[in-house]
């Protein structure tokens, strides 16, 4: 997506225009807030970004794309489990592309297989971009990896957490810091704040760990690798995703990421979550099956907490497992930059 | 594949018949026997099935498809690491097509992808099969398991060892004793074999455990299910599969499978394996994330020992784990059926 920068993107939310669903929406105007003109949700038409989301600033929510008329492309900013379109947004895709907008999709259901979005865009000349769309056949061989360049894995509690963002604010710590340091994209959202990346979740499964190595293997002239994670090592659904990413990434370190006061697994109400000095020991198990690795850090996620109630959080968290936790929006990242900088051969020399 | 047992199939083994890389031919060979006319490959011409794979009796061995006039199928035989179409056996398939044969492919790359192969089975009127072909979509729910159908899962120290074939013989063993049970299958090779099944392999990675819990779903009025396993937690290149497919299944019991002496991991001699024991205990921790789950017993090839050998390596595994041992095709399955009837709720009342 080289032409990224020069967007003038709405991000339809119709619906959900709040953090969990709508994350793409979010991270979209977090990391690339030059790029958005308007959110499209009917719901909350009239409000703007930052007094939903608190984030996005001043950025107009409306409910027509008629009210944003310099806008040439629309982004789907939602990422629901399954990765559906909902059969309501057809018309609003439609009218899009009527108007001479591109259409940006990370979900399953790709925009370019569907005759109808197919048509219209021939018709209006625009382009569909599924940013999950791949032909991923490499399989990994464990060959040529640079140990002196340091990898760094977010694994979480659960999917929805918050690796991705631990990723990216430590990868920007560490640059402030005048390190070399390169954030990893495996997920549709990553991949369209950073430009490049692997949607991991959308390869074909015997793949997974082969598409992971092929972007730490062209990226291994950098000092610092931060790579995102997904899902969870015990998420019935999306283990498989977090195991063939974690092997493929081999890292040397990884942070533990999870959101303070979720008690089931998102989307699994059912499901309830395994405790965090568990999954520390499992992640561990299953990384050293490869090579050494351990848990470095936590990432917390406490945006349904207060500040006391944060602090005694972090403070309870980091005893419990012995290691530095920050809250990476809360804290600022430092402490886990400066465990990750702990590990990097520069940073003993 | 409804009419498969009316097929008159060539294997196609071209340079490749042996017991790994050929599994798909050998377990075809043993287990569908009766549809097998000829094996195609140039190199051991002339000789029968059994004095080179010790399975298939005096199945010949052609060197061109005019020696099997009456075969009506072209079975690709192989199973390579990363299931691609051999360059080579473009000749072949494309003449098969010509002498108005189908095309029968459990590889990655499609058949029905290729422009060459596609025209020319539209020219003579022929299909092009591809049994990794699939369009899965779904998410597991772990709503709806009935607990009263017992859930067995082989599951490995490495690919190819003999999960399907252990899956499969247990399955027969059970069934003679009037028992219910049902092979899953979850590779190229079980469907081709049992006639139904998912390619989890070729599963896009989000839907790894949601398309094998749809067949647990859609087989749990049967007693006792014995689902096939894929890799190995400890596998490089695709424990993200074996994860997805453990998480998918829940497991009541697993057996572990493995090949004596076999030392790296297969296609990747660098790589140690792991010892049994630290697997039994990661499958156990694994799987019992999701519920309770123990290994019950081991299936030992033991295609490489003399019987005195085999008999001494089967007691030094069953002392060290605990549990029964045996070669299904050496020893027979009773030992592994009779630990799969001690978790049977039928075998108990």
């Amino acid at each position: 997506m080289p032409e990224s920068f020069s967007r003038r993107i709405v991000l339809l939310t119709e619906g959900n225009t709040e953090p969990i669903t709508g994350k793409t929406a979010v991270s979209v105007l977090r990391y690339r807030p030059e790029e958005v003109v308007a959110l499209l949700d009917s719901h909350e038409a009239g409000k703007t970004a930052a007094s939903v989301l608190n984030v996005g600033g001043d950025t107009p929510i409306v409910a027509t794309l008629a009210e944003a008329p310099s806008a040439d492309t629309l982004m789907i900013g939602i990422a629901p489990s399954g990765g559906k379109i909902p059969a309501a947004w057809r018309t609003i895709i439609l009218e899009s592309i009527g108007r001479g907008m591109n259409v940006v999709s990370g979900l399953h259901d790709f925009l370019s297989n569907d005759p109808d979005f197919v048509a219209a865009a021939q018709q209006h000349g625009v382009e569909l971009v599924d940013v999950r769309k791949n032909n991923e056949r490499d399989v990994n061989n464990r060959l040529g990896l640079r140990e002196e360049c340091l990898r760094i894995h977010t694994v979480g509690q659960d999917c929805c957490v918050g690796k991705m963002v631990v990723a990216l604010e430590i990868t920007r710590a560490l640059q402030q810091r005048g390190r070399d340091a390169k954030f990893i994209a495996t997920g549709q959202t990553g991949i369209l704040i950073e430009g490049d990346g692997c949607p991991i979740d959308c390869v074909v499964s015997d793949f997974i760990s082969g598409s992971t190595e092929k972007m730490i293997l062209a990226n291994q002239h950098h000092e610092i690798l931060l790579v995102e994670g997904q899902g969870s090592l015990a998420h019935p659904r999306y283990s498989g995703v977090t195991l063939g990413l974690l092997h493929g990434c081999v890292p040397h370190g990884m942070i533990m990421c999870y959101e303070v006061g979720r008690t089931a697994v998102h989307g699994m109400e059912h499901i309830p979550l395994q405790p965090l000095d568990r999954l520390v020991r499992v992640y561990e198990e299953m990384a050293s099956l490869m090579g050494p690795s351990r848990v470095i850090g936590v990432g917390m996620n406490s945006r349904r907490l207060g500040p006391d109630e944060a602090e005694a959080e972090r403070e309870k968290v980091g005893n419990l497992l012995g290691l530095p936790v920050c809250d990476v929006f809360r804290d600022g990242p430092d402490a886990l930059a400066e465990a990750v900088l702990q590990m990097a051969p520069a940073a003993v020399s």
